[in-house]
């Protein structure tokens, strides 16, 4: 059978994963596909760099967008990255040209899915992501085909390598966050320019991928609530592990079918407390893992290698190899016309418990003071952990409340912030049951 | 678009657990289906029994195999159990008429997959068992879709929840086998004969079906080495807790790439000691887990519900959902003319390390009869325990090799109980990495 023939857009070392894989496992590929998959023309930054991999016979273009004009080539893979520029413009290209398109991009979908899976229905072309979210897991496709039967209530996960490796380092050795990211970065697990991950965008781009799947509704990147580790210290860690909890970033997706005015998607990315005993809690290091949770399936946890060039060139080349067969899925799991139109809530309806770390002068009637701002917001107490004693001096005081509306918990935050016996702001740590 | 119709045998929960996933979530499954699903033509045994469910205008067969010939249904789902008899004749039917079969039958698949799917081939039509494997888990989709780029090195699995149940609370509450038994069938944990479980056979026959996905090759359900964990005993969870792991049954295949005459395919189930720390060691109760290890996307793990009527309809209905969508991949996820044919390998060419329990006389010189013999085979030891001293009395004995093989093992099983001092049959446990 005619080999399906590939353009490539991106050299890096997803790119030069992606060739070595479809090369090393040719004939795996060609049994599972049906058909040789083979990349016959590529698109890249620097046509002299060494990549530890031979580019012979491949038709080398300068413009990525080129790529999809290419006649030869049946479908493109974009691995450039980044939510505009020759990214975009290349899938955008090759979707109005009819042709089949495989992207590891989340920036990109999160950002444009909405459109871009819009004019994939209108041209009827597949548009595969699978390398979006989580790496080698295949979590679009367990989603969106594995537990397609199922009303999903909840998807969470452990969705950005760099940050879980730090939150895991800084559990075990109970060192600070700026030391821990800076060996990071000298490992080469953080990038030179770690905002994108440790401030949870990274994370919240596969979160709004996978809420769209989950719920069947248009990626909305814009409502997910966005919150970084920069603020996690060892000393909330260590309080954590006394209360019994471990603190990892999460991405957290949940439908809520409240009364009117309260049904909808909630979506957020934020460091948590979860239970030491959950399985999340267990998945250290530069591990990913999705939890979802449906009507009829239960709960169910897939984890594996949430980034590297192997791990993302085996979810790109499953895409291509569903291409191969034909296999395809609208992008949100359901044709356009299909989709639901539940609104996202906001932050300041989450209704959650909560940790509060303040840093207080240790002289009486301090907590008086600061639960009478509770007490005021209706906000009941689970329980209050002082440590050490020193009269005058600032101390650490731990709350933990029963649920309530982050709203009320924000309006607390300014009042105890504006106490006079408060020394900083306080640090706010939701509690997930994970 | 026209609703895909379907003809569904047998009724039992999970039956019973499809009609109701078709009915209650019939919006999402027609938004991800791109059509309707519906059952319109039944069979079961017992047509005035009770399921809580209607079955007014649904058409009525008394014989299973009569559905294969139901002109207005475009899918059979078989749900009747069992490696024979009806559940067979259906399946081979339905495929020689053209219709396409989600099953959960993982006996008939295991004993006669490799002729079901070759006539499915024959007549091209899908042949679905997601919910044959691991309940409500999408391993099948996983391992043949998400996976399908990697060279798989290895597949293990906790894949009977009754056998999984029986372990943890035996760990959990320090008691034996046959006390725990007696419980989980009064609590419906268990069959009233619970040999298929206990004995490794259900395990067994998941296996042989992962395996043929993982290593695209035939089924060969009589190659899989299956014991169960009737043995198990209150003292070797106690001892294996003592020396860092804990006792699951697993199923593992293994691909070895060894040496002329030893490269080939292991398949076995049995219980083992696995790293307390590992993720397998962790899934507890009635929950299944597959690991999964490839070349490019490296380990992998899904944890789930592996039995019920909730999480087996979840796989049945997305299996229904594929069909409705013309997605579909061969049985073992190539053709079989692209099938592997890599032997199957004896246990007795196991290589691994060994937990070995004897009940010996305490006297001087019998850890020197008893290690003698080990000598004598080239098994070295990594450790010994002793614990508890009566001088003359039965004491048990410890002993943990090195690496050796399956077959010096078995002898020096045989020598060690014909030594006068040694006062029973050994209790062997392999280790695995897990």
């Amino acid at each position: 059978m005619r080999p399906l023939s590939v353009a490539l857009a991106g050299l890096g070392t997803v790119g030069a994963g992606v060739l070595r894989l479809l090369r090393e496992n040719a004939d795996i590929v060609a049994a599972r596909a049906g058909r040789p998959i083979v990349v016959t023309a590529v698109s890249a930054r620097d046509r002299g760099r060494d990549r530890g991999i031979s580019l012979a016979g491949l038709r080398w273009y300068e413009a990525p967008v080129a790529l999809a004009a290419d006649a030869e080539t049946d479908a493109v893979v974009e691995l450039i990255g980044g939510a505009e520029g020759p990214a975009r413009a290349l899938v955008e290209a090759a979707i109005a040209a009819g042709k089949p398109v495989v992207t590891a991009n989340k920036a990109l979908l999160a950002v444009h899915g909405a459109a871009l899976a819009a004019a994939a229905e209108a041209q009827g072309v597949p548009l595969g992501f699978e390398a979006a979210v989580a790496g080698g897991i295949p979590v679009i496709k367990a989603l969106r085909e594995g537990l397609a039967g199922n009303r999903l209530s909840r998807v969470a996960g452990i969705l950005n390598g760099t940050c879980n490796y730090i939150l895991s380092v800084m559990a075990e050795r109970g060192r600070e966050f700026a030391e821990v990211l800076g060996e990071a970065q000298r490992l080469g697990y953080a990038e030179a320019d770690p905002a994108f991950d440790i401030d949870g965008i990274d994370a919240a781009h596969k979160l709004a991928i996978l809420a769209a799947i989950a719920f069947g509704r248009p990626v909305a990147f814009g409502d997910v609530h966005v919150e970084g580790i920069r603020h996690i210290s060892a000393l909330d860690i260590a309080f954590a592990r006394e209360l019994g909890y471990r603190i990892k970033l999460l991405g957290i997706a949940r439908r809520v079918d409240g009364g009117a005015g309260r049904a909808g998607i909630s979506a957020r990315v934020h460091p948590c407390m979860v239970p030491a005993g959950s399985p999340l809690a267990r998945v250290d290091g530069v591990y990913n893992a999705v939890v979802a949770e449906g009507d009829f399936v239960g709960r169910l946890m897939l984890e594996g290698r949430g980034a590297g060039a192997g791990p993302t060139a085996s979810a790109v080349v499953a895409d291509l190899i569903d291409l191969a067969r034909n296999r395809s899925a609208p992008v949100w799991g359901a044709a356009s016309a299909a989709l639901s139109d539940l609104p996202s809530l906001p932050m300041s309806a989450h209704l959650g418990t909560y940790y509060l770390r303040l840093m207080v002068v240790d002289r009486a009637g301090v907590i008086a003071d600061v639960t009478a701002v509770l007490r005021d917001l209706d906000i009941s107490l689970e329980s209050m952990l002082q440590r050490g004693r020193s009269p005058g001096e600032a101390v650490p005081v731990v709350l933990v409340t029963h649920e309530t509306r982050e709203a009320a918990i924000r309006t607390a935050i300014e009042r105890i912030t504006a106490l006079d016996v408060v020394l900083e702001t306080p640090v706010l740590i939701r509690i997930e049951p994970a």
